[in-house]
């Protein structure tokens, strides 16, 4: 016997005090860092009719964010049954550790965080109610007074489930999430950081070198960076940003970063030899090709006509829950709505994920592949 | 004697038709191609009160130029004033040494163009009524239908004047340009080529490699490109540009280019060495420098007190026009206005720069050092 993942029904719920069911229904959250992001999440969650309770180790920080509303609070919340660790990376292993250690926390507690590098801390931190979260929203805004409860509507927000988190945690952290107008895209930590590597990481770090391969130039040539026209700006506008975030991220992200850096460098001297040669047909051939590719980014995904549900009866073992939550995003597919049947007895039984019809049966096929054996429902209102 | 610089005489000027002396009071003008900047210069122009003859080898490209306002008639104008070539780089050349040649045409006309790479125009066209321009503007817009007659107010227009230029062309096509609003920076070809190498071309490529990099890594991750902020976006933004352009700067700047590349890999390998050895000494070092350089980008140089005229006696021998408007460029002042100062004879004996009161005795030291022996007068009025 399973509920109906699409007909939310309280009395089928495990009875947890804040959550509804998987929904994030509003319940009290802690906020530990309550700098851009963390004083954003606390405005989204208040909005949304959570209790949010803030800490940082900067008093006049923590006062700010009570006095703009990031915050119901300064203070610990025990009984918190959301905990946002939004510190500096380099911290925030040791305080999610502190934070799942502390005896007096409900044993239903959601933990996340939101930093830039995820295998890191996963390696630091091994709790199925740990989920590693990276929301891809404010580089540029600096600290609490760039606070903005809309930071994460429209956003990418990475979560990435690993082969021990509670499937519970993850649907419910997940529907919290997607309720600040953020899309979830489950990624494994390690495929994370590789990512971020090529889109995040390594750009900002070629940003900053441009940068400075121009300013050492300037020194001799004065009038260089008058000639720096919008194209300059833009692409080195990211170096502007706040040094010491950078250097976590280059210390917990070394080995993709240097693998990636590698593989720019490669594409530099490729090109270097194709000017040197006037090899105009193979200039021609990548001018083409990433001018394609950059307008493609610029292309909103259309809404899908349709919806489908894809349910996966899955077996009671370690890493089901990530194997099938980060499939969906190595294929190039958007999950509108992820939930967990649960047969009567408590045990989950069957995951639903809610996918555009024209993606269903890729979904579907990626999934017999290894073993499953989804059923797919096409569903008649998008959710 | 000398006429003053600052009080314009009309009976003092050389007696141009379309000239007030050295002002760019309205004439007649050609734009030979009609695109984005050529049809952004017509309506800029006849704004003005210029009239303004065009033609381009896409009939339907010069029919919206005039449908749009941007040139008053389709056609030749051989009794033009000014003449600016607009056409891709490739083309320029010939088209320029036509104009030059054509014994219809007054003696006194000033050819120009706008392209991206200097250098090689100036080899292939020794004239001293062609001064070689490129105003930096417009690089993302594409065609007749993007011209803007604001296109050029506030935007740094490169003018390089060679050791050939007739002052008097130099004077009279910097008066047009600094009357579109436009701010003249005077610059060898060559430096020309080198500087843009560095904050347009290379900037350019790297971009079209991050794009091309990422889009590939996309193939085997589907989620890649979602994972793409607005960092990555506005790194990779130039990267939708036409193709077409860069294969021409790419062939014609090609040394430039592959020099200023060969630097940006060496910063790229100095980058990942400071990653791979977690030394975040020396990764704070550059990121530092580069976020303050970064923000001294975006700050916008205050309004001089005090102006200061500097005038510099200078003997009729070649290449003193292009020794002396490039000098300020190299150390990095703003030129507010230049004049050429004649004696009644009808020789040009004095150029007349206006600079910041604050730049007047750097800019006079520097020209003593190379031989010049400069006076300089504060002048009440700001230009």
């Amino acid at each position: 016997m399973t509920t109906c993942p699409t007909e939310r029904d309280p009395t089928g719920s495990p009875g947890q005090a804040a959550f509804d069911g998987q929904d994030a229904a509003p319940g009290r959250a802690l906020v530990i860092g309550t700098g851009l992001i963390g004083g954003s999440l606390g405005m989204a969650l208040r909005r949304s009719g959570w209790h949010v309770a803030g800490v940082d180790t900067d008093p006049g920080v923590v006062e700010s964010a009570v006095s703009l509303g990031a915050i119901d609070e300064i203070g610990d919340d025990p009984d918190a049954d959301l905990v946002v660790v939004a510190t500096p990376v380099h911290r925030s292993a040791a305080i999610i550790r502190d934070v799942l250690a502390d005896p007096r926390r409900p044993s239903t507690t959601v933990v996340t965080d939101v930093g830039s590098v995820k295998a890191s801390v996963l390696a630091a931190v091994d709790h199925p109610r740990f989920i590693g979260g990276h929301p891809m929203a404010g580089s540029e805004q600096v600290g609490i007074d760039g606070a903005d409860p809309d930071l994460f509507v429209g956003a990418t927000w990475v979560l990435t489930p690993s082969t021990t988190s509670d499937p519970i945690a993850y649907a419910r952290l997940r529907s919290v999430v997607t309720g600040l107008g953020a899309t979830v895209v489950a990624l494994t930590a390690d495929r994370h950081d590789a990512l971020v590597a090529v889109v995040s990481h390594v750009p900002h770090l070629t940003a900053v070198t441009l940068m400075d391969l121009a300013a050492s130039l300037a020194e001799e040539h004065g009038s260089l960076l008058r000639l720096a026209g919008s194209g300059f700006r833009d692409m080195t506008r990211v170096a502007a940003g706040r040094p010491s975030i950078w250097l976590d991220i280059c210390a917990d992200n070394a080995p993709a970063i240097v693998f990636t850096l590698d593989r720019l460098i490669d594409g530099l001297q490729a090109m270097r030899s194709r000017v040197a040669a006037r090899d105009g047909a193979s200039l021609g051939e990548i001018l083409d090709r990433a001018a394609l590719a950059r307008r493609g980014l610029a292309t909103h995904v259309p809404p899908t006509a349709g919806l489908t549900e894809v349910r996966v009866p899955v077996p009671d073992r370690a890493g089901v829950l990530a194997e099938i939550t980060t499939l969906p995003a190595d294929l190039g597919i958007n999950v509108v709505d992820f939930e967990i049947v649960h047969s009567l007895e408590g045990a989950w039984g069957v995951l639903v994920l809610v996918v555009g019809s024209s993606d269903a049966a890729t979904l579907s096929a990626a999934l017999q592949e290894r073993g499953y054996h989804p059923t797919s429902v096409s569903i008649e209102t998008p959710v």
